[in-house]
């Protein structure tokens, strides 16, 4: 069954051989799905024949978004630590032990309405592909859970038992680490696309750059794809050690010196910047700009979590880098969309050339300027198609 | 017709008889509405019978939001001026004559479509009130012509002849004043409530103290309640002026001296703060905490225009205000609620006390604190009842 997509003001590929400039920008065109994939994509006045027929009416086309980094798997809530915060107190990541609280004594059923409803709201926002992180069940149990049910959802599975160091081994981090890599890491790995670890020496509650290196390491020989938290709250060994690695994305990047720009300039770790992160906690923004000139491979995602961003809205992420990183609109659009894709090491996704997978994101508004022309208006939907 | 509105999670009253606190907050609460007015607020398990119910599961409900100040009869988009204003360029309100150009050149089809067109933006994301202001025709015929379609979906239409000085009469400022308080006034008085001005001496192209002045006394002469553009871009004498002509709101407040500061104290002025505007422009939030701990009556609202914020998202606007003016959740839904009916003299929206209009928002979401909590996150609609 073939579907022709027409009526389409701009179409947005991400691929320089079908549109003009890095957004392979298409106006006035149209696109044929088959079998789930996209197989023609040109002006619509050459759109051949197809079995069924959908007009956007002048609407902007893209990918679907790529979030890749997002933490779905959890129960309760955290707005009270939210409001304190707002009003002056510090984030250090010590929230965290009550989601994990609440996660431990959820029943599976619990967490899994509370994940598929945020897929949904996510989809519902043209997000088509979403990365799902463990981490707020930190035993072997409940991290394998929280993996298992993320698989339900999407084959973009993180396990980040390495998220913090649990309460009950509060001063005895190094016999958490042995945990994480040793049983733990047993029991997650057969669920698990990638390994992540919190690297954060300014945080109490997370990981220095050594214990951060053997959950990598660990991860890595368990056949597991590496990703970073990094440089998120002060300066660190996070970004140095996921190139080292070579791990496909190091997220936050807040704090960097000129060695971690060059190091991220010259290796193939992609830069994942979260602004809802510093949105909702009021932190200060990473410096887009220096990295995005330094030629490093720059995504954005939103890190939907229940403590310091509990956004799962792409369109805000898009926003907040053009108003507060001086991305500008392109770029955005490209990090929200094909940088996720590179971030998860994904060809099939971020773009809309031959072959790729036909996630569409459809505009209530003719480019894609408007994502960030236009904050805070629910303009992005996924395109959900007939057959 | 009655209806019951059960399953309400947490009701925002706005009415501190019915509820805890100035939101005057029920939990689990009901609330039934009888021929368009509500008749009965109170715990969920008291709920009297009515001849419909509609459950909103768990869920929260607040007034609609009363969106105070928007400009939105126009004709095109600004979405280049957007991306080269987020590039550097500065904002100094000449922008707005391109509007004026594509504006007087559309047909009223053109215009009332996409007037109907945000106000049902607007109404899918909560927003229940909108004011609309001409400004963007500026001669007698195409303001009056703005005023008659804004009156074909809001009673809260305003004059703004005086939004700046056209082109056409570049450097004769006194001339076009008395344009606008002649023959334009006397065209428009009687499809307005409101007349407005933009008294900025900081722009070549809006007008200074005795110009705004001149506009506001002959409006109110005419009939017309009194509103101001004012202190947005530099200090002047916008704040002053409307408290001392008792106008309903003064709009921007982002430059303000001490004494405008207690002016707005003592006066019955409301200062209406538009954070969408500085986001979209990047510049400076106003001092919402000096304001409040003042004692000054604040209103939230979007300003929704082609060009320095086409957003319409009173949740942003709540989202903004708590990340950036340091308001809390709660201050800053009551502004955008009974802070909106305030700036425009309204008693029967804003609030969900006895008598007052039916006009419910509801959110996706167990408390009004996730308006902040859950930045860019589509949560708000309007509830549609039967009947
Ligand atoms: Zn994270
Ligand atoms: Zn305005």
């Amino acid at each position: 069954m073939s579907t022709l997509v027409t009526g389409i003001g701009e179409l947005v590929t991400n691929d320089g051989s079908l549109g003009e400039g890095p957004l392979g920008l298409v106006p006035d065109a149209a696109l044929v799905v088959e079998d789930g994939a996209v197989a023609w994509v040109g002006p619509a006045a050459a759109a051949p024949a197809a079995d069924a027929r959908v007009d956007v009416e002048g609407r902007a086309v893209l990918p679907g978004f790529v979030d890749s980094h997002a933490h779905l798997v959890f129960a309760g809530e955290r707005s009270a630590e939210f409001e304190a915060r707002m009003s002056g107190v510090p984030y250090d990541g010590g929230g965290i032990a009550s989601t994990v609280r609440a996660t431990r004594e959820a029943g599976d059923d619990v967490l899994r309405a509370r994940l598929r409803e945020l897929v949904a709201e996510m989809r519902a926002q043209g997000t088509t592909t979403v990365e799902v992180k463990s981490g707020y069940g930190l035993t072997a149990a409940d991290e394998e859970r929280a993996l298992r049910l993320a698989g339900e959802v999407t084959a973009e599975t993180t396990f980040l038992g390495a998220h913090v160091v649990p309460a009950e081994y509060a001063g005895r981090a190094s016999e958490y680490v042995a945990l994480v890599t040793g049983p733990m890491l047993a029991a997650c790995a057969p669920h698990a696309r990638w390994v992540d670890v919190f690297c954060e020496p300014a945080s109490p509650h997370a990981f220095d750059g050594d214990a951060s290196r053997a959950v990598l390491v660990a991860g890595r020989d368990a056949g597991l794809g590496l990703r970073v938290h990094g440089n998120q709250l002060g300066p660190g060994p996070g970004v140095q050690l996921a190139v080292e690695l070579g791990a496909a994305s190091v997220d936050h990047c807040t704090y960097l010196t000129g060695a971690d720009v060059d190091a991220l300039a010259s290796g193939t770790t992609v830069a994942t910047l979260l602004p809802g992160v510093e949105f909702s906690t009021r932190q200060p923004y990473p410096d887009a700009r220096r990295l995005l000139d330094a030629g490093v491979t720059v995504a954005l995602a939103t890190d939907c979590n229940p403590g310091t961003c509990f956004s799962s809205s792409m369109a805000l992420c898009v926003a907040l880098a053009v108003r507060e990183m001086r991305m500008t609109p392109a770029e955005a659009v490209w990090a929200a969309t094909a940088g996720g894709a590179a971030a998860l090491r994904r060809t099939d996704v971020g773009h809309l050339g031959i072959g790729a997978r036909a996630d569409l994101c459809v505009l209530a508004a003719p480019s894609y300027r408007h994502l960030a022309y236009r904050p805070g208006v629910p303009l992005a939907r996924t395109l959900e198609l007939p057959g």
